[in-house]
């Protein structure tokens, strides 16, 4: 199984997703500091990967505080959840994954640095192969709704790469395969930063899944000439009426979706879901550095002194989602979630 | 004024389109080989642009038969008009342009070859000055559509470097900015190759209209934060139906206006309306090679034996442009063109 870190002798590992498909490369993440850096520059991306990150970052992060006082290791502990809190804003597993250590940290504060060190590591671990089993149970959830055969089109990557197991969208679509179904992917490239291209045709790749990929403009043109029979992408943050965050163009899809009488789903862990967050008008969406979409590979393409506008995220309405496929069920429209 | 290309001292000169917006480069076209290599690696391109290069290329073509006799020479243009034909199959204004060049020729037969000559050089260069004077009609016609201030969003590039005047579309906003409106561009970078980011932000830069880029992707995103108030684009043919054949993405952004009630709105001179193509189902598409998705200036960045779609056009159905501004007058929905 594909996955964007892992912890070994006591060393937190990530392979840095900027590399690939070209190489494959594993670095040692340190502290929390380090870990904040990944998670900004993408290193490690995708909502709950973000989240089993950010848990292993913080457990990373005390190793080198375990001499203080009680108090001062909790204090320490809060410090650095709010460095890697300050990373990514969409995301909302980001926010759960810390909110989680932190409870661990409070209920364990009774025991010594070390042993609630330790129990920080096995809640990090917990984190992990919760999403592991959480990715195979929205994978066998989401078989369901697939036609066979069936051309299907995803956006960004909501595979391994971006989740603790098989993935989400994509972890539907790789579980349909090796269950025999007839699966093709059109991967659209996922603009500025090729996640699609990169990710998750190099994902579909080690899998064996048929896959072509598209730019993402092409997507209205695929669906007019039928050759798409659903979308299906992941999710960021999810509202409580079902308003869902997306990396930039999951909005447009489900437009173009609509017109073309198309389904759009959606799938992700329950956890994606933000109860506290009424509509999707108050998920905080980030902006990029405008030199994601001026520049490829450190090499400028726009003429020098362009200004850009570098959205990563996008909000769906509700009413454009046909299913939000989670592990325990199928929300279908108008969304009531009962977590 | 911005050119595509030129006819000095005998010498027939092309911008390297492929080479901007960081450097500007002419290359002179000595035959219609090396034209129709210039075309296919879209070194020229935009639809007006095509038609003009195409009649200048077989001008430059003829060059070296005038000794010929002049069954032989009548032979040898038609030789070198089929060589220009088979570059592109989408924008009719090759076809056009290359028609209109062998009429000229059969007009002019009972002349020598070098005056023959001369009078197709005169030809081209009428094709070039009339479509100087269409793009200022254009202009001016759409001027009146434009609300002020307007935020405009634009795909790929119709502008100076696409016709051989002020541009299509673009034509329209560089003469509302220059006639002191208020207007903003919202440039969409084009993907695979950028003519938006590379072409049109260069163009709206030497003319000093303000513009922000942005990925094709985020279209959706922004009409929903009323960021834009209408979308504006070229065509490179028009069904007679109304139909319209443009740059991959088109279609996409025709049917995100729609769901945002933005106007949409084409901008092209009349001879893009091609009345004997029914409707858009009968435009060919041309499919572009895969590598223009996979690699990045030559650069793989898809993983090695991916595979990819890459049509370079697509087709806007009639139903969802509000209106087609050609240079004598503003055609609206449904479309009955009387030309």
């Amino acid at each position: 199984m594909i996955q964007p870190l892992f912890w070994r002798d006591n060393r937190l590992l990530i392979v840095d997703q900027t590399l690939l498909p070209h190489e494959y490369r594993l670095i040692e993440i340190h502290d929390h500091i380090a870990m904040a850096e990944a998670l900004r520059r993408l290193a490690v991306r995708g909502a709950p990967a973000i989240g089993i990150a950010a848990a292993f970052g913080l457990v990373v992060g005390l190793r080198s505080s375990l001499n203080l006082t009680p108090g001062a290791f909790q204090h320490r502990l809060c410090a650095i959840s709010d460095v890697l809190r300050n990373t990514r804003p969409t995301a909302v597993n980001l926010f759960h994954a810390l909110e989680r250590m932190e409870k661990c940290a409070v209920c364990n504060r009774a025991y010594s640095n070390h042993e609630l060190w330790e129990r920080l590591l096995a809640e990090a671990q917990a984190i992990h192969s919760e999403d592991i089993a959480m990715c195979q149970r929205i994978a066998e959830t989401g078989l369901g709704l697939l036609p066979d055969p069936v051309n299907i089109m995803t956006h960004c990557n909501a595979g391994g790469l971006a989740t603790g197991g098989l993935g989400t969208a994509l972890g539907i679509i790789i579980h349909a395969h090796h269950s025999g179904r007839q699966v093709h992917v059109f991967v659209n490239e996922t603009r500025p930063l090729l996640q699609g291209t990169r990710l998750t045709a190099w994902e579909l790749q080690q899998e064996g899944v048929p896959f072509t990929i598209c730019t993402d403009n092409s997507a209205a043109h695929l669906m007019q000439h039928a050759t798409i029979q659903l979308v299906l992408t992941g999710a960021d943050r999810i509202a409580a009426n079902g308003d869902s965050a997306n990396k930039i163009g999951t909005y447009a899809l489900a437009i173009l979706a609509r017109h073309h009488r198309i389904p759009f789903y959606i799938a992700a862990p329950s956890t994606t879901i933000d109860p506290a967050i009424p509509t999707g008008l108050d998920i905080p969406i980030e902006e990029r550095p405008e030199s994601e979409v001026l520049e490829f590979a450190g090499i400028p393409v726009a003429p020098s002194g362009s200004r850009a506008t570098a959205p990563a995220f996008d909000v769906t309405p509700a009413g454009l989602i046909e299913a939000i496929i989670t592990e325990d069920q199928i929300f279908y429209a108008p969304f009531h979630f009962v977590l």
